[in-house]
């Protein structure tokens, strides 16, 4: 990205720019899990995390998938957004003494994660249409309805007691 | 925040923290807001994102509610994940040379925003519910109703003609 130039000249051009940082965010949230999996306690949450993992690194190989579909080259652009999502969530886990109050602000971390992919991924998937792409579109939508799921997942697990306990 | 020490002991300190963090990200919203507005184009896109600061500047007070009906001071702690996304709009608005291409833009930017805050309320207001305060849920759950129909409005215009226009 050039810093002095505007490079997003068109529609399709603004379409790859946002694939370039959500597969970078999807690449360093592979990086962010294992570390989360291993400071939960629930063994139900670290399943969640240790299941959302594996379908994690499926969505960077979709997003290859979907960048070869448009004649681009995987590429990743450096994601302030995530960056800074996972930054807070780091300080908040580490200010946290206590093992089931650690869970609930985890739960809270992953699903600002979620809620990120979610909204990247919309607007993704409606650019697709408007360009006419409804195959990169289809793609797109097998993540994003992973990502929901994943964050119902999370809500279930905190309302199944994890904010009780913590409470 | 300490940086060295654990300060979140129960789910009551994980609570405020929280509110903290949300307190500073919309009083960061209503700094960045009116650059927005001079962005767009769509007079719907303005319009949307004018009568959204007026609810923003609500939001703030109705934070100060919380922590008021909470017992605690109203205060902000620097919230790096709304930096990130406040920081990643402005990069990729500043490169974004055709007018509708940067109406797509700032609608996904503003997007972005609403889904953070939309996930953070959803945590306080199950925290508030686990501690026992209904009365500070509901208070936060009026204004997570109105960041999902500000997401919702958001969508509605970029479907309405502003994502065609750019592709």
């Amino acid at each position: 990205m050039g810093l002095f130039s505007k490079d997003i000249k068109t529609m399709d051009d603004l379409f790859v720019n946002q694939l370039q940082d959500i597969y970078y965010a999807e690449k360093r949230i592979v990086g962010a899990l294992p570390e989360m999996v291993a400071k939960a306690t629930s063994p139900q949450l670290r399943a969640a995390f240790e299941s959302h993992l594996g379908e994690t690194r499926n969505h960077v190989r979709r997003l290859e998938q979907v960048f070869q579909m448009h004649g681009a080259s995987p590429k990743s652009a450096t994601c302030p957004a995530i960056d800074g999502i996972v930054k807070e969530a780091n300080e908040v886990a580490g200010e946290v003494a206590d093992k089931t109050v650690l869970d609930a602000a985890l739960i809270a971390a992953a699903q600002a994660v979620e809620h990120y992919e979610m909204t990247r991924y919309g607007s993704l998937i409606a650019w697709a249409k408007a360009l006419g792409r409804n195959d990169c579109a289809q793609v797109l939508h097998q993540t994003l309805e992973e990502e929901k799921a994943a964050d119902e997942k999370l809500t279930s697990i905190a309302e199944s007691g994890v904010n009780l306990r913590a409470a």
